[in-house]
């Protein structure tokens, strides 16, 4: 009998806001894994600290950061590998995931590398995007509007096209892109309808509207633009 | 001292899959409130049913399914009064959410309703979009992919450009929708790309390719759609 591998999400970063299942399964582990920064840090160990047992065996993923995507794959070559060998021997392996594991995460990489050979299930978890909604107090969708989500590396013509058809937008990985961002929005006359927020539900969260952030953004901030007038009356 | 509004979001289905957060706030409420069908039927009170205890209050919205949106938008204005006397008497009301609060959800009525008045704190909660990707298997979204939602309703030619203009898309309600839907994915070739659930995470699910879903959809029905040939690896 082999093991099951749990891609598990966390949610945005309170670890209240974990699910009830994600707490079930982290709580009784024997083997978790997850992908870190070369320095060991991990955001989605930090959110699950609190329920890690000390007996847990830990395989850590380091990834570079690099441009060019050799090295990371590499990583996740050599993680994958270290997770089958506990699957193998029929030991359950749950990788913690920020966010939700299938939204704009990494957690992809190891099931793209393990599912063909061994039983996956993956548990869904909060994503930022509704964590950001709910900080900024800004409700996202409504009956039948569209929500677009776009990453802020996206080209500056393409961003302003897909914005401009969009009722409710979602800029993801904000980061270095928040010029460009501005600019976009300014151009389209929605700069007073986006709202910004680092860091969503962490202690040091910060929520202001476009116009109030920071001229350097941090890579995990969004910006959340709505277009309706007050729609929900 | 009034109490304070909670907009509580119980995730796709499965009550496993609620926060930590929902559970503590719902387990430990004096009041709860929750729209319902006109039968009393509500999908959310079902999620947290495991946890509600016999001496809490509930305030009951029976919201009138018509095409017209008066009797509904009448349904919301009397729970908000029921509500806001809760409030004013200093005690918190917990509503519940199926989902997400702020993701196509119908607690924007009542925020709309009473979030001048009141302290509001929405908790965000795991949405059907990533849990239908969980269930399905399907990774949504990976490093700068555009996802889109869109709901069934939209009018055909619509649908069509903001599929075709997307990475992923994801189809909510697809319910009576389903035959439109499958005519725009046909001419966009890319029905072989499309998955279809029905009640993601509950007992009764119904995960199958687009090809084998039946004729006829239920409301809580969607399809995910992603463009990438394992765009993983």
């Amino acid at each position: 009998m082999t093991g099951k591998l749990y891609g598990v999400g966390l949610g945005p970063g309170d670890p209240e806001l974990m699910t009830l299942k994600a707490h079930r399964l982290i709580s009784t582990a024997d083997v978790i894994a997850y992908p870190a920064l070369e320095t060991g840090d991990s955001f989605a160990r930090s959110i699950a600290a609190g329920i890690i047992a000390e007996t847990v065996e830990e395989i850590v993923i380091p990834v570079p950061m690099t441009v060019e995507r050799g090295p990371a794959q590499q990583a996740y070559d050599a993680g994958a590998q270290a997770i089958a060998e506990r699957l193998k021997v029929g030991q359950n392996v749950i990788v913690l995931c920020e966010g939700d594991p299938f939204f704009y995460g990494s957690f992809m990489y190891l099931f793209s590398r393990l599912s063909e050979q061994f039983e996956v299930e993956v548990v869904p978890g909060v994503t930022s995007i509704t964590a950001c909604a709910a900080v900024l107090a800004q409700p996202l969708t409504a009956r039948n509007e569209v929500l677009t989500i776009i990453p802020g590396p996206m080209a500056e013509t393409l961003m302003q096209e897909r914005i401009a058809a969009a009722d409710a937008v979602a800029i993801m990985k904000v980061g270095r892109h928040l010029p460009k961002i501005r600019r976009v929005l300014e151009r389209l006359n929605l700069s007073q309808n986006a709202g910004y927020v680092e860091r969503a539900t962490l202690e040091n969260q910060h929520v202001s509207s476009l116009s109030d952030a920071p001229e350097k953004a941090p890579y995990f901030s969004m910006i959340l633009i709505t277009k309706g007038e007050d729609p929900w009356l």
